[in-house]
């Protein structure tokens, strides 16, 4: 009998889960059956834009947590596909920070090539996975029709992502605070912030990107409070970085350093936190956003149970095509060609790569152990394989030019890894091109 | 065995429920093992405020819709317990529409002199319901330590109410509107609206009330749009009610009739679906807000399975009291002093009550017609009878006092059924009182 392989999630981990056993199809092999259930209504994951936060038409929670006006934040040199070039993509090189919509346009041509939409049930929300013996069940919910039905299947990939869930701390004083309190989750539009005074609290990719959008659409001024370090970019004058906040009343956000500034909206930028209602306890990964992932074999597979995989739980330099090299594997796994081992190995594996990762000193370290770990991936398959190490110099270059200036980054270009050519120099500089569409992009 | 019952939800049906079973207990009777889970760290349901939206700190959806400066938009003489006057718990009678911190106090002071905070289990949520034989397995999740359980109950009391989960409708231009979109459950502090120029679609409470705030609180103009009839309230000059919304292009406002409006926020007033995602299919609760609701005999058992209970799932005129009668029904149907008729009969007294409903002209006959309804249940157990008439008399000055004036109508002051005492006219008007706290508005 046929296997049967349940994907949770079509965003860009889901997807490529699917492309991997669709490529293996396309050479002929014999696949398992694959149902991919979407709690969305299209594929993309986070790159399908959604105007709404909080709860969505169905009452389930909103996955996406893109906003507008949105820039790839890293060269698309470093998560470029290699199966699928942007060249391919794009019939010509494109800039290295694509928008929204083109990063979207890209990752859904590779899967409209492979002609896998079919595979995917959506807006279809996975309601419980258990073990049953070797097998798993899953229950689903039809969201327009409101019914649920289970199903079994021999393996589960969970591709559901890890940027959805908001982490939300609370500081004295947020009860009665007197504007708006909000989490990046679900930040929309630099432009609800225009002529505002607003505090940011965190300090990673979040703050940075979203204080970087309120000051290019005019907000009046953005304080960026931290609790162990400043950013430390040559930020704008209206731009100051504050130590951690103490405490908020009326409308006076308190710091640690007894420094005060009155706000009007106070944006917590603290991250996101894995989040699985639907896994029974046992199947439940509980990890911190790290590069060497809890009880994951090679970052993958569940090791109470090597039938179920997690793809793309990792801290992200690498993603698109991480995503790949861990689908391939898993797939490969799954279709009998990889063979896990024994409980007390995979166990050391997650070891090592805990203390290998423990061992790095800088961002540069990280980077470079998470390019091996890509690279230890693919080659156990036939991913296609590309300069990774080349890969990595981008996103060297890449911290190299943020440090240079935090709002002329984007100006930059970088070589493809996959096809070898220079991006083109994009037309508008960042701060200045408020046009985000493709069409805009492409004008190059 | 002693039986056990799980009620979910410790807000007022929740806690009517536990007030139920410990007054049977108090009389000496014995009583079943309860267990109550509660999502939120504290009791109250809706009372229960929070600045959060969206998802909350262990990434599940937010209970609360309450925001601040609420006051209760009904007399408070139409919702008063018939065991626990306000003369009672305030030592005193107090005004008619009291803000939240009041009433809260006052649903917490009755189950405080109960005694049964420690049935419940917070911070603990619902996960999953399904039928056992003629029991229920209810798997639950600590949050703070991100276990599951799952125990085995004789009952489950569904009480976690129905204006939790937003109703979300989608207009033309939303993806691309540049300004907030909220829906009236994210709704949390007028000031955030100040000198804006807001559009509320909808026109029921949520509309009325939050319009009414933001007004208050100095928002620079409301503009109220219907689907089928304008709300006809004497508005003042800032607030203008237009037909339906067609659709949004930038930041204008295109209406059925024609006329646009520039705006910077839109308000979805457009009301709540009753959602549960932990319950299985064939326990799921479908039903219109309506006062007659679907597949619940005498409105409260679960006809398919009669050892569940729904409470506070109508549409509500009557709220508080009609809770206790409720849970005062249910706890005799499970302590085997009330008997379930045959599953034809239950059938046929939902179809009859949606008969009579479907019969009334206007909000009168409603009013009458769930008062009957908390008569019949009322009539059924040993909780107080009271004068269900007189707080029928209340809600229909309370309308006449809206029509005079939509702005003063908080003024005014009822007498209580419970007590027979009038209200006291509240120091300052409505729209002058600014401070919503408990020690302010208890100053009479």
């Amino acid at each position: 009998m046929t296997k049967r392989v349940a994907i949770i999630g079509a965003g860009p981990s889901g997807l490529a889960q699917m492309r991997a056993f669709q490529s293996a199809a396309a050479k002929g092999e014999e696949i398992p059956e694959i149902v991919c259930y979407e709690k969305q209504s299209n594929w993309g994951g986070l790159w399908n834009y959604t105007w709404r936060t909080g709860l969505d038409q169905y009452g389930e929670p909103v996955h996406g947590s893109m906003y507008r006006y949105l820039w790839s934040n890293g060269p698309k040199e470093g998560l470029e596909f290699a199966d699928y070039s942007f060249e391919e993509h794009f019939g010509k090189q494109i800039a290295s920070y694509p928008p929204r919509a083109v990063l979207f346009d890209y990752i859904e041509g590779r899967v409209k090539k492979a002609g896998i939409r079919d595979w995917i049930k959506f807006e279809t929300v996975v309601r419980r996975v258990e073990a049953e013996g070797d097998k798993f069940s899953v229950t689903v919910k039809d969201l327009p029709s409101g019914t649920e039905s289970t199903e079994v299947f021999d393996h589960v990939v969970c591709a559901s992502g890890h940027f959805s869930t908001p982490n939300v701390p609370e500081f004295e004083g947020f009860e009665s605070f007197k504007g708006r309190i909000l989490h990046a989750h679900d930040f929309r539009d630099a432009l609800e912030f225009k002529d505002q005074d607003i505090l940011i609290v965190g300090t990673s990719y979040s703050a940075e990107d979203i204080g970087s959008q309120c000051w290019k659409y005019g907000a009046k001024s953005i304080t960026v409070s931290h609790r162990t370090a400043a950013m430390g970019y040559d930020w704008p004058d209206n731009w100051q970085e504050v130590p951690l906040l103490t405490k908020v009343v009326g409308k006076t956000a308190h710091f640690k350093d007894g420094t005060t500034k009155d706000v009007d909206a106070i944006l917590l930028c603290t991250g996101y936190i894995h989040h699985f209602p639907f896994m029974e306890d046992d199947l439940c990964l509980r990890t911190a956003n790290r590069l060497a992932t809890a009880n994951l074999y090679k970052g993958v597979a569940w090791i109470d149970n090597p039938n179920l995989f997690y793809l793309g739980m990792q801290d992200q330099w690498f993603t698109f095509n991480m995503f790949d090299a861990q689908a391939w594997w898993a797939r490969d796994v799954m279709m009998g060609k990889i063979q896990t081992p024994s409980k007390e190995e995979m166990l050391a594996d997650v070891e090592d790569r805990v203390a290998r990762e423990d061992k790095g000193e800088d961002d540069y370290d990280a980077i470079w152990y998470q390019g091996d770990y890509v690279k230890e991936l693919i080659n156990e398959t036939d991913y296609p394989t590309f300069d990774v190490e080349g890969a990595c110099q981008a996103f060297k270059e890449w911290k190299g030019h943020k440090k240079e200036n935090i709002m002329t980054f984007r100006n930059n270009g970088y070589k493809s890894v996959i096809t070898g050519t220079m991006a083109p120099k994009h037309h508008t500089p960042w701060k200045d091109a408020l046009d985000d569409s493709l069409e805009v992009y492409l004008q190059n």
